[in-house]
């Protein structure tokens, strides 16, 4: 493989994919999908109209299995660091088997939240790699709440869950990855922008005050999830 | 006019757009370009790009020259909230005597350090706003960079030159809208990754040390913007 193409194909609208991107995907020849089964197939579905929809040459498709993980290790950062680095030599020989231009799509950005740029690195790939920016979550969720991130002039945190239960300062702030509602442990005068399954026919939106939407968004999320069962969301806080 | 569609274009590659920024390109009667003479010769011919591209109907482009600005205000957010003021009611003006479908364009996401939105909340248009998001000029920087925004598990600030000077904790920071080199004044041993005219054909990308680049970063920067006569760039930084 010579080159390989890291192409963000936005939040989950197959329209929000950029002609940079089909142009990108159009130049493929082997989609590489890291971690089979880690994706629902409501996200394949997606990815599979993009591609339909867009890819007009000959191309394959090769699915690589995670290696097994301990979810309860003794030796928590060891056993992530042997995992990762044993994905990392999977994800090289394939690299070395593959033959032309290869290609990974991903949700939203590249560079937000996604192991993929890091994974690449790890692999010690000599040959090109060309990343293709995508529209975010973060962008998604305001612009179907029609909303501007930032307050004039003023600072936005983008954060994890976890790092929000840890203390928060104030600072306007998405908030991603987030399994257990960490938003409702936050004072009830906190606003909320939250939205799930966005650009998708599930799509689900709340905002307001958390002591007025926080119980309300739980409970909305909570079916979803078992419904589906899935769920992708996030959420701008502003105090 | 029924309805408004503000639709993001990406950061200034003409292909960054997306397939529903073209979709809804293609539902716009009237494209409304609010600052007249604030952009460039170079960023009227990516928007003029975008539409001799993808746009198959009939359109019309209305210039609405923005009011008088005070660019060194004393009292920084009152300038701007007057200065909103005004520049809403004309166009507020402006929607009442358009028929059919608007569309403002704007550089990146609607959504970050962009007034599109404030205006049209502020002229009261009580017809339907369709909000398109785009391509970030963050994306853009750490695609051309090859970089994940944050660290693993990590927070990121998206902030201005100006929060920046006032003070930073070390949290990974995106800062935009900075005029004088702020991270002049930053440790050397921070790490920047700056990026200027990001897609277009004058491109410029710097990484390293503050101390080794900082000065780099400015000689260059200053040259182009003196040769050009503008400049839109953006960095991010790591304690």
């Amino acid at each position: 493989m010579q080159r390989l193409y890291v192409v963000g194909i936005g939040a989950g609208d197959p329209d929000q994919v950029t002609i940079q991107a089909v142009k990108a995907i159009n130049k493929i020849d082997t989609f590489i999908v890291i971690g089979k089964g880690v994706e629902k197939q409501e996200l394949l579905d997606v990815r599979t109209a993009i591609l339909g929809e867009h890819a007009h040459q000959q191309f394959q498709v090769i699915e690589l299995p995670d290696p097994p993980r301990d979810r309860r290790p003794g030796d928590y950062p060891g056993t992530v660091d042997r995992w990762h680095a044993e994905r990392a030599e999977r994800v090289a020989k394939l690299f070395d088997d593959i033959d032309g231009v290869g290609g990974i799509l991903v949700w939203g950005d590249p560079a937000l939240y996604d192991s993929t740029l890091r994974v690449v690195e790890r692999s010690r790939f000599s040959g090109e790699v060309v990343v293709i920016p995508g529209v975010t979550a973060v962008s998604a969720l305001c612009a179907r709440h029609g909303i501007v991130l930032n307050r004039i002039g003023e600072s936005v945190l983008i954060t994890t869950a976890r790092k929000l239960r840890e203390g928060w300062d104030g600072t306007d702030a998405v908030v991603m990855l987030d399994a257990d509602c960490a938003f409702l442990d936050l004072p009830d005068d906190v606003q909320i922008w939250w939205g799930a399954y966005l650009g998708m026919p599930d799509e689900m939106l709340f905002s307001g005050r958390v002591g007025d939407v926080g119980a309300q968004i739980k409970a909305a999320r909570d079916e979803a999830r078992a419904r589906k069962g899935w769920i992708m969301d996030i959420y701008l806080l502003r105090g």
